[in-house]
This record gives C-alpha cells, sequence and structure tokens, in this order.
C-alpha cells in the first residue's frame, strides 16, 4: 500500500487524455499532473532540449513525493525516456509500449499505421518497439505538425482540419492498414476527423487505456495501490493557469484541484 | 561612428523578415540574431512569460556588446516592448511604431486590419498605438494562431492555407478595410495566400521593410553606423541549429555566419 500521488507529465494539455484514462480506472488515486506550457509544443524540438525539459520535470515530481511517473507525452516516451529511467530509480512508463500492445492484438493484418509528431516519427520509436514484438508487421507512419496546434485553437471538426487530415492522411489510405495509433496526446480530440478521413474500417487506438490499463497493473503488482479514498487531480504548469484550466475543466468534466505556476527553469 | 553589432531577436525563424530588410538597408553593419527556438512560439504564452523569456534575450544581447536591440517580434514588441525599455539603457526598437505609421500613411480610407497571434491581438498595442497617431482611423483586428505552424511547416501556399486564410480573414473581407498590417514576422511568408483571399485592392504593410528604415535612420541620427565593411549575420538559437540553418540559408538567400546554440535558462 501506498498513498503517495501519481505523476503525470506532458508539454501541454494533451497529457490530460491519459489523467482522464488514469482517474477512470484508478478513481482513488491522487494525481499530479505538470504541462510544461511556457516551452509547448516539444514535437518540433531537439532531442538534447525535450532529455532536459523532461528531466527537469521527472526531478521537480519527485520532490512532491510521486511514486511513480507516468511520462504522458509521445515525444518524450520516444526520445527521452531510456535516459529518464537510467536516471531516476522509481517505476517510469511511458505511452508508447501500451498502445503498441494493444495495436497489434487489435490488426487482424499486421498493418499499422502510426501518426505523431515531426519528434516522434523521426526518432522510429514506434517503429523499432513494433519490431521488437514482431519484426513481420508492416508499418506505415506519418508526421503529422499541423495537429498539436489545430486542438489547440480548438478547430477539432469542420472544413479545416478536414482538409489537413486529408493531406497528411493520404499515404497511409493508399495501404492495406486497419490499424492506426494516434501517437499524440492531442489527436484523440481529432478522432472524429482523422475517422471521416480513413473510414470506419479503420481501427483508431489512443494511448490514454492501454497507458492507464498498465499503470494500474503495476501499481497492484507492486503493491502500491492507496487504500484512502483521496482521488483527486493536482495540475502544475510553468505558464500562466487561466487558459489551462478552462481547458481542464471543460476537456475533464470533473473537478481539478486549484492549478499551480512552478518555476523549473 | 560605432563598430558594434546591431542585436535582433525573435522567438524562433520569423524575425529573419525583419534581418533580411535590415541587412539590405545597412549591409556594412554587423547583425547579431537571436531565436529562441527551444521555447517558440510566443504568441499564445502568457504576458509574464514573454516578459521573462525576452529580458534574458536582451541581457545576452548586451552582454555580446551590440550598441542598439531591435524587437523583431510583434508578440513582445506588444507585451514587454516598455518593460525593456525601462530596465536598459541602449536604444531598442520595436516594429509596431514603423508599421502603424506606414499603414497609415498607405490608407487611403482610414480602414486599417490587423492581424496577429493571440498574444498580439489581445494586448491591443497596434490599436492603441494607430488611436495615439489618428483616433479616427477605424480598426478591424483578427488572431490567427494557424499562420505560425503553417510557416513553420512549410505550408504556405496550396489548398490548406487558402482555407485557413478564407475562415481567419472573413469578417476584414466584410469591412471597408483598405490597408491590413502582418502583425507578426511570420506572416510575410504568406502573403500571397492572404493576398488572393483578400483581394489586390487591399494593401498588405509588413514590418521588415519600415522598421530597418527606423533603425537605419536612428543609427544615422545618433551617428552610430560602422565606418567599416563588416556586414554579417551571425545567428544564434536556443535549441539545435540544424533545422533553423536550413531554413535561415534558404530563406535569407545569403550567407550566414556559423549558428551557435547559446543557454538562456
Amino acid at each position: 500500500m501506498d498513498n503517495r500521488p501519481i505523476g503525470v507529465f506532458d508539454s501541454g494539455i494533451g497529457g490530460l487524455t491519459v489523467v482522464n484514462a488514469l482517474a477512470k480506472v484508478l478513481p482513488d488515486e491522487a494525481i499530479f499532473y505538470v504541462g510544461d506550457t511556457a516551452r509547448v509544443p516539444y514535437g518540433n524540438k531537439s532531442e538534447k532540449s525535450i532529455q532536459q525539459f523532461s528531466y527537469e520535470i521527472t526531478n521537480w515530481l519527485i520532490q512532491q513525493d510521486c511514486e511513480i511517473i507516468v511520462v504522458a507525452c509521445n515525444t518524450v516516451s520516444s526520445i527521452a525516456l531510456q535516459e529518464l529511467k537510467n536516471q531516476f530509480s522509481l517505476p517510469i512508463i511511458g505511452v508508447i509500449d501500451p498502445v503498441v500492445n494493444h495495436a497489434i492484438i487489435s490488426s487482424r493484418n499486421s498493418n499499422i499505421g502510426i501518426l505523431g509528431t515531426q519528434a516522434t516519427i523521426k526518432s522510429d520509436a514506434y517503429q523499432k518497439c513494433i519490431m521488437s514484438i514482431n519484426s513481420k508487421i508492416n508499418i506505415v507512419s506519418q508526421a503529422c505538425p499541423l495537429f498539436v496546434p489545430l486542438v489547440e485553437e480548438g478547430w477539432v471538426s469542420g472544413k479545416v482540419p478536414l482538409s489537413i487530415a486529408s493531406v497528411y492522411l493520404e499515404k497511409i489510405k493508399n495501404t492495406n492498414v486497419d490499424t492506426v495509433i494516434l501517437g499524440c496526446t492531442h489527436y484523440p480530440f481529432l478522432k472524429n476527423v482523422i475517422n471521416k478521413v480513413l473510414g470506419n474500417k479503420i481501427q483508431l487506438v489512443d494511448s490514454g487505456e492501454s497507458t492507464a490499463k498498465i499503470v494500474a497493473a503495476l501499481l497492484h503488482h507492486k503493491k502500491l495501490l492507496t487504500d484512502k479514498h483521496q482521488g483527486g487531480i493536482r495540475c502544475f504548469v510553468t505558464d500562466d493557469p487561466k487558459s489551462f484550466d478552462a481547458f481542464a475543466i471543460k476537456f475533464l468534466n470533473r473537478k481539478i484541484l486549484k492549478t499551480n505556476i512552478i518555476d523549473l527553469f
């Protein structure tokens, strides 16, 4: 039994999709969420910068006495996860392994598509993870740099996202892919648009639910589940909390405790 | 006579439009350019963060012995220019005053449109500057948050930018506006698209050329022009220089000296 909070972080608001899934599966656990809103987005930044940013956040969450760290950011999970695991001794869970396992189970014809930020796609992290499990799977990947600003702008339906998605998804549409990994925590907000372009025969899998299940299993296995009813989400951001709060309340559709600004750099 | 360099900065690559104009008007001056590529974009961040970032950069440029600072960022010019002028004693020039003067001279019917980032538009800096010169001018402003990521993605022509511009420019199109200020250093890259949506009767004015003229006049007036033929652009960025360099060389179409990474935070 361990009553310490679960630490979750992302570059901005996107990781709230993972927080939402965690809060559903583990309603009694306290969750601390850091959004690095002063430096968002990470997806078009260098490996070195992303490693430094995620080191600073993980270190801060550990100082807040978190029992486990969930890296709710595909870019960080692709580029900095092993580094973080080398630097810190507590359990650190990324979003790639869980969603890759989910996608491999879901695919009927072993043709999997991956959508992600430039940094995620460039890192080949998804490809490597898939190949390490089943090297016969055919992979088609595509960077979609405009999806994050689209979601941040709140344009998740209508003509503009549809025309952007049509450009990005053209390559995948012309293959036999039957399962597509939404390899960025922002992308689930564009699920309807992506579905419209790809058609209903292609299944979309995202990191939230699959990562939450793995975290729950790990806490159970390591006997780290809380014995209190202390569930609650506390958010910390590196820029002014105002617009973050407006989004979080609307999206999470559940109470969050006061969002605080923190000084990381 | 002063042989020290001109310091220019922006959140990312956009300020190179101002550097380009400066290098044309002042070919003998050395130019130091800082792009804060680790924290780009600024346009959707808070006033406090933007003030802190621009203080750090200005301070660094002064340490490099710059004789004047050109804030080649509309967001910083809107939000932090007065703060910087209070904190430092050397001449600091923003991009708003020059382009506003240009727009007022250009407009035949005193109806001016302003396009900018969320932070720029929210700050009302352009409106205040215009009203202080001529309070009878009618102003229509519009935030265009997706224009910066579009330019950074290199999508500056074709269907997608056209559909995004059509949404943002609808309001301005339905007015008598005859002159539109491109209130962000990235926007000149989308000039053709904006022209296509607004039609050729509406004149677009941008900050590069007008700011360069003001800087040249000031250096001349204060007897700070160089007496050497030392022209050359040195770039400094806060993230990996690789993608910055590729863009800079392509866009500037002139030699730049080696880009260095600097540690600001």
